[in-house]
């Protein structure tokens, strides 16, 4: 059996979620958060399965859930997107990303990817037949401890095959968000392009140090150019649920459509209806930044008293740190050794490289996932402190 | 915008379904059931969601709901699939569809396709790079009021560069199923090849007249090919759930997840748990034959009383009639023609053929579902017999 994806095993967070399963450890791994979502929430989709919202709902996503998204980006973010032909409701921001790259990337199309970035982006580009081209973060140094856009670079890797540009802020797994002197540069760079823009925005709703988060719809420029994709699953404690969205304008829309119809068809219905209601009232997700706020810097405080090297996270569930005062080991080799031998379950980085035999460069960062009880971080902690 | 896919549309389904709603008639178009789901079902969901099922599931599925499938398959058809490396859980037929499309099919692959055919299987096969072929099946005739297989066609068609077939049964539209005969002529055709094969098999528990549903995987020599697939939506009147799953060869499936963890990653955890404790019953589908066995010879018997000229279906929620005795328009004319201005909504059958301008000859089919309570079907029926 041929394989189209020759070089893709089984993704890293399930690999290692796995792996802390099978040796109880404290899994600060794969991104996803260890208490409930609202009951009220949950109590939403009981009364929508007992109301007979059990069969196929519209294929582009009910009209009040997509009312509401649409309400929803407007009031933060100035930009309004038209409910029935620019809101898709899709399984997932997993599913929102395929379908926009299987939607728009042809065969022999360049996309231009940021290193490190998200697992799923360079199979699916690949799938499509597409030329992933990296364009590296600038790393952390003395001066400056986070990783930055080196916008010069991204302008330089545009070419007349470049299709799409994969932007992904809050960023995983750095934790960097945009300011706006780089919405200047990314709107200089593709001024007078024909590249589309993916905004992975599935952290927008958490971003830390009370600033406001800048979505790529700010910018009218780059509005008209973008595929906006954020996740209900970070947002309302519910990644098992598969619930997502893509917000793009309507001559996007139409051929992410196309794609979504025949890929998944249209998305849960009790879920739907259940967000539609929960999701209007929008403290919901405005309490969010604060209570993440709380569990970042818990954890970024606590690292600081091991000889783990914390780096300071803007947004995501996310933050890094260095790990080379402990050992010189591989990161994935170090991270396996932590969840077999101490019981605690972290990402290595290099999985968010091009492939483990690429990443040359030993970096010696893990990635810690602090969307956790307070409880679960601090045992943890007191693990690692050992160390 | 250029497009991927430039002659696709919104699928039939949702047109038909948005003009139903729109002029209030009585649907009887895309398959999906009027009636609820089992209370049982209903409340195994919120119980899930409960009781801490809420986050990404495990990638390929839910334990329990895997085992159960392997279970049913077992004991239904006597082929064995392991349940960690060859069952995986999709959200729904279609995704499960697309994404062995994705996985196996490479640019220039030919893919045998029986017409007329469900409407996704073309696109997801260009989408791929694929090379759609061709087989129209044999129209009933005097003698034989059925569509049927022309094996020998079928067996033209393979070439050296034919990757997939495509199987369908029981048949969407045509409610036809497969006789052991034709299980024999599959297996002549495909021994010495490299054909795989995908058994859309999503109607399995929905068979008539008392007979045994023969799946492709009680073949041994086909079941080593096989993408098995099916939908919990079509078995247990929950279509909006959008859960299904595959079951293959672990050579196969490895390929078949690599592409489904980055199409959706996961499947709805709380339904996957509820569904896994709902199936261990086998009375939850070993009941359907008869129960809609009652429906389709309700609408059979009813159409007789018109002017429509209905053909038996072996199984499906669906069977076809001819409308030529009430009027020569084209099928699409028609259809829209009765939702407007009759206000019942049907197929029509010319949407399952390649596209519309290459359906030269007007069959006048339409496609009626019969997965109605029986009041709907009667209200359709008192509408149809003064046509
Ligand atoms: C879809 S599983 C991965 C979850 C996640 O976003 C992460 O851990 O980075
Ligand atoms: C996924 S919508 C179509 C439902 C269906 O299987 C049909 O009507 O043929």
């Amino acid at each position: 059996m041929s394989s189209k994806l020759p070089a893709v095993g089984t993704t890293i967070f399930t690999v290692m979620s796995k792996m802390a399963a099978d040796f109880k450890a404290i899994n600060l791994g794969q991104g996803f958060p260890d208490f409930e979502p609202d009951p009220k929430l949950v109590e939403l989709v009981t009364q929508a399965m007992k109301t007979g919202h059990n069969q196929y709902p519209y294929m582009p996503g009910d009209q009040v859930l997509r009312s509401n998204i649409s309400k929803k980006v407007e009031t933060l973010y100035g930009h309004r997107y038209d409910e029935n032909t620019e809101v898709t409701v899709t399984s997932g921001a997993t599913e929102a990303l395929m379908a926009t790259i299987i939607a728009v990337v042809n065969p022999g199309d360049e996309v231009i990817v940021l290193e490190p970035c998200y697992d799923s982006y360079v199979p699916a580009i690949r799938l499509a037949g597409g030329i992933p081209v990296f364009v590296p973060l600038t790393p952390p140094d003395q001066e400056n401890n986070t990783y930055r856009v080196d916008w010069d670079r991204v302008g330089e890797a545009i070419t007349p095959k470049t299709r799409l540009m994969m932007l992904n802020f809050p960023h995983n797994p750095t934790g960097i968000t945009l300011k706006s002197e780089d919405l200047d540069a990314l709107e200089t760079i593709v001024n007078n392009t024909e590249v589309l823009l993916l905004a992975d925005e599935v952290y927008e709703h958490i971003v830390f140090d009370a600033k406001p988060f800048l979505s790529l719809c700010t910018r009218p420029a780059l509005a008209a150019r973008t595929f906006l994709i954020s996740s209900f699953g970070k947002t309302y404690h519910t990644t098992g649920w598969k619930m997502g969205y893509c917000c793009a304008p309507a001559n996007l829309t139409t051929e992410l459509r196309k794609v979504h119809q025949f890929m998944v068809f249209t998305v849960s219905s009790p879920m739907q209806v259940a967000l539609g209601i929960y999701m209007a009232d929008a403290s919901t997700y405005l309490t969010l930044p604060s209570f993440y706020q709380e569990k970042h810097d818990f954890l970024y405080e606590g690292l600081k008293q091991t000889r783990f090297k914390p780096i300071r996270s803007q947004g995501t569930f996310f933050l890094l740190a260095d790990y080379s005062a402990i050992s010189k080991e591989k990161e994935l080799d170090f991270a396996k050794w932590l969840t077999q031998e101490k019981k605690v379950t972290l990402i290595p980085v290099s999985a968010f490289y091009r492939s483990p035999e690429e990443d040359a460069s030993n970096h010696n960062l893990v990635r810690f996932c602090f969307a956790k009880k307070e409880e679960t971080l601090e045992q943890a902690l007191s693990v690692l402190k050992h160390l």
